[in-house]
């Protein structure tokens, strides 16, 4: 039977509206998610929240339902609560109806199956949560078998990495490690690093790409390092016409992603 | 010669501050831009700001400098301020070093010559700031000749969108209509609508565009209504193999932007 929590004091909603900073999140392992589908996304996934907080009036929406029973049974806790406080925990003036709190789920290299699939992600040094969600959300679209985080990048479980993950966080396997752990790795068996870059004159349409094929996208503001570049089995640039030269970083990983998928399904 | 502001309390300030506020812009008829490439963007465009905020310690860079000139001989006022007030203006702690008013600047759909450009972007019901801007830089890489925002959209000249853009929204040609406007002008000359779709069988990657081709996007929650869809002269759909069946709305049009520019560019 889901407790009830009406009162902001509460000392839980204080501890996990906390789980908005990631000071927070390290010390708890502890981080937030929002919103009917994210949850049941994750739920399909095998993720199941630590917490669950529902408003009172979705109670009976069969999502909802799923939800706590799901959370019942795994030994979590199911907790009814007001818009209000809904709106504290998410941050948002216009509450989702459920919030739910979850275990950080960290990932090592080692543990990753490069054969699983043939396109990978890398991001080295990306600082937007935006950018990060919407490379996973592609990532879970064009079936990458993970998103690789190469040095000091955004938190992929703050709120708004997840918000823009669409729930994609809970499907792609997400590893943080350094370029000197990464290289090693990547090296250690078959993969074909490929780096989209300004500095090259081989376009991402006439690139032919070996999987696995590892994309690996740039810092938003200033693309990658030459060393990394240096490393790559292969640099493509994507044409631009226009005059600001630039495009989104997480835009240029989904477009160079779709190229590699469109030539390894009319190959395949 | 820039005058100086130093107090927060000055009226001028409290006024463009304002302009962060959708109401204050459409009453003053004026938006905000910040940054220096932005800036720098919107001058060779030919976009000269009213007002230009710097900071004192960035008043010797050229291309600050080159602003200054630019505001001045077009008639314009430079302002010499303080960090605190420029973050103020931006709403950033960061304050970038300048922030720009500018007069907002509508287009007609009889305005735009749809032989000038073989991609047209459509976005219909686009909700949130940073897929707008994002849309509006991707249309400036593929060389779109404008974004067509149909019904209920978000102010293109909101703080966020005019940020995500990254200066694209000073190079792209931008109108706002109605569906009821939009689709007669359309008809009234040469050009291949296509809708974005998860409700066909047909890969964007086997279709064929035509140009002038309009790309035509639904709203991020719902997509388009059917009633549009069905005056699409096509409809195509991204293929989708991880468990969300969704891409962000702004990389799905990327993705279909590149695809129909690299077709074009090939038979070109």
């Amino acid at each position: 039977m889901p407790r009830e929590i009406t009162a902001y004091s509460n000392p839980l909603i204080k501890r996990i509206r906390g789980l908005r900073e990631k000071r927070h999140r390290r010390e708890e392992g502890l981080f937030l998610a929002e919103g009917l589908r994210i949850l049941t996304e994750a739920r399909e996934a095998g993720r199941i929240p630590h917490y669950l907080f529902f408003a009172r009036d979705s109670a009976a929406h069969p999502l909802v339902l799923a939800l706590v029973d799901a959370v019942e049974a795994a030994g979590g806790e199911a907790i009814e609560t007001v818009p209000d406080i809904l709106s504290k925990l998410s941050g948002k003036d216009n509450p989702q109806a459920v919030v739910g709190v979850f275990a950080e789920f960290a990932r090592t290299l080692d543990s990753l199956d490069r054969t699983s699939a043939a396109i990978w992600l890398v991001a080295e040094r990306m600082r937007d949560p935006g950018n990060l969600g919407t490379i996973l959300r592609t990532g879970d679209a064009v079936g990458a078998g993970g998103l690789i985080l190469i040095g000091e990048c955004v938190d992929p479980f703050s709120v708004e990495a997840v918000r823009a993950s669409m729930g994609a966080l809970f499907t792609v396997p997400v590893v943080q490690c350094e370029w000197d752990a990464f290289l090693p790795w990547l090296r250690s068996g078959p993969g074909q690093l490929v780096g989209l870059s300004l500095d090259t004159s081989v376009d991402y349409q006439s690139a032919r790409y070996e999987a696995p094929t590892f994309l690996l996208t740039g810092n938003e503001a200033q693309g990658m390092p030459d060393a990394y570049a240096s490393e790559c089995d292969l640099l493509v640039k994507i044409p631009m016409l226009g005059k600001a030269d630039s495009l989104n970083a997480a835009v240029a990983t989904a477009v160079m992603a779709y190229e590699v998928l469109g030539q390894q399904t009319k190959r395949g």
